[in-house]
């Protein structure tokens, strides 16, 4: 039970969760809330079931479902999708990915990733048969993580076929601005690349920080298929209701695969997803001020440790380096962590190629409640 | 719109439930029923998602659910699995066959797959990269659907690498029999095969046929993953929640797989099958004398209308061949008969490699009201 990701064939977020378990850690580990979402949202999967909406859904998604889904990004973002081409429901954001991937890359195909990255975009790339090049995001100055675009260019080749982008991102919390989506936008345009976004964190961003994503950007709309889910905005991790919303070209291929990964899932889930899309936004704002609370809560009390952390402006992680504590080891510290402190979080390496890069970095989830996080802190405390 | 199933990138289910919704036709294609599962089955999702089961679920299943289906699996057929590495919880047994799929089959692997076969085995063995090989199913004299051993030996080659059973089985119906599993174990065993079981109507037979499955012969417990759901047995397809059982090393590459795939989804669900498991067995019963009173409703009206029905042992179908109505054109047949006679059925001929070889037959379900199936007996009754 050695949380180091790799080779090991579970999830790190799965080896850490047990880990928490077994020793009783406060688990600062896996992304998940410890509190519901939307009372009324809840209320109305609820009424489904007893409704009947017990049978397999469309395939694409209930009807209601993809109406709200391109409402809400025709509000948001001013961004336009048919209702029965261009948009197609999942069983969540990582069932999208993989399909995506699958129906978008070949055997030998490069796919342009971020690192570090989210895990289980390495294993779709293997899945699909592609290989995997990274663009590495480095901290600034502030510590906020971005990357140089001449490194976006040295990872295009003649074999690039997608650029996987995850905004905000896990587990920088980086939220990709202005400048840095044009370069990306520039690079897929110039190099006839599908990008496909990751955007489960859309809501959750701080500080003013804003949401963009890459399909509003010139050209991008149509080589763009942008993926989000409800897990994360309306802290409902375990519904698994997911889509992508791109140009029908594109979206038509990652039907074809999805449905014979899953079919189509979560009926009820589903109806209560559109009615929250269309009725839970100030729920979605509080929330994402909570979640801004939380973080600030959270890396008070990781300086308070003797831990430096970098600037997250959305998504459920804050990263922290562990060099002033006399160790630069994080798969080593978030091993021993819960048994030195009672407290599981997981080493950043693991979402590196080389675990050797992001090695004194560890990152801790604070989609948890107050005294959830305090009680952490008093742990934290005592590391010495 | 035309149900050929090949080349349109959509299901056939899916096609032609759309074309059953646009011109009003009684829905007898597509698998699912129009009653829903054990009332204390939903209502204890509905706790569970009050209660706040709605964040991820452990990568495996839930415990309790895990524990319930292997609880019901020795009590049903006397095999044992352990609880923590021989079970996992899917989305579904569609997402098991693709992982399954994805995990024990290489490219160019070869796949031996009964014919008539579900049309996601085809997909599954293709996205893995696998070649399928086919063991044709034909009628006896008592029009029961069964195979030619010669057959099954003949599809075997030094590549072959996985079988593939679905038992009771769509299309046909087919409960295979104690000799038809005999030869079927002893090729696995000869072979070194690893057999991939989809029992997902394990509860669904008739007329006291008896479900027997492929794991409880003599030296196949080692090499062989049991797939299953709650979906068909508790008239719930659109939960999503299957499983699969087998040895350690067989299961722990699929849940490599799988954690891509989806991760782990519907954990209000997983409490509520559970529970289902351990209480529901005297209504899964009832079901089943039910659906079998429907069969034979279905068959009666068919018989009037000039079709042929063939034996049906289990499953939610009935197949039956046209030639007596003067086509043996079941494509042509199934895109008329929503309009001639305002009913929509699948032909059996998109479960073929080539169409020819089940041209002339029909598949019908049961899985519905007793006035539906009336209804659908009035209607086919104006087909001249
Ligand atoms: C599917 S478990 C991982 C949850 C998550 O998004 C994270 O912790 O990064
Ligand atoms: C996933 S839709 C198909 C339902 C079914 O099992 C069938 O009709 O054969």
């Amino acid at each position: 039970a050695c949380p180091t990701g790799t080779g090991s064939g579970t999830t790190i977020f799965t080896e850490v969760t047990a880990l928490a378990q077994r020793t009783g850690a406060v688990n600062l580990g896996q992304g998940f809330p410890d509190t519901d979402g939307p009372p009324a949202m809840l209320e109305a999967a609820r009424t489904a079931i007893a409704a009947g909406a017990n049978q397999y859904p469309p395939l694409a998604g209930l009807p209601e479902l993809r109406e709200a889904i391109v409402t809400q990004r025709a509000l948001r973002y001013g961004t336009h999708y048919d209702v029965d081409t261009e948009v197609l429901v999942t069983t969540g954001a990582t069932e999208a990915l993989a399909a995506a991937l699958l129906a978008h890359c070949a055997p030998d195909d490069e796919v342009i990733v971020f690192e570090p990255y989210y895990d289980s975009y390495a294993a779709s790339i293997a899945l699909a048969g592609g290989r995997r090049r990274v663009v590495p995001m480095r901290p600034d100055a502030t510590g906020r993580f971005g990357f140089d675009p001449d490194d976006l260019s040295a990872a295009v080749s003649h074999r690039s076929r997608v650029l996987l982008l995850n905004s905000p991102h896990n587990p920088t919390g980086t939220v990709f601005d202005a400048e840095e989506l044009a370069a990306i936008a520039d690079c897929c345009r110039r190099n006839d690349l599908v990008a496909v976004t990751d955007e489960v964190y859309e809501y959750l961003t701080y500080d003013g920080a804003v949401h963009t994503p890459l399909a509003t950007l010139p050209g991008m709309r149509e080589r763009t298929l942008s993926i989000s889910s409800a897990g994360k905005t309306f802290s409902a991790t375990g519904w698994k209701v997911g889509w992508v919303c791109g140009p029908a070209h594109l979206v038509e291929p990652v039907r074809r695969v999805k449905q014979y990964l899953t079919f189509a899932s979560g009926t009820a889930f589903q109806v209560a997803v559109a009615q929250a899309l269309g009725t839970q936004q100030p729920w979605v704002r509080a929330q994402a001020a909570r979640l801004q609370t939380n973080r600030d809560r959270l890396r008070a009390s990781l300086v308070a440790t003797g831990l430096t952390p970098y600037v997250c402006q959305g998504t459920y992680f804050l990263q922290a380096d562990i060099r002033a504590l006399g160790t630069a080891d994080g798969i080593r510290f978030c091993r021993e962590l819960p048994h030195r402190a009672g407290v599981a979080a997981i080493p950043s390496a693991v979402f590196y190629d080389d675990p050797a890069d992001g090695l004194p970095i560890v990152r801790f989830v604070f989609c948890k409640k107050p005294e959830v996080l305090d009680e952490a802190a008093r742990r934290l405390a005592g590391l010495t």
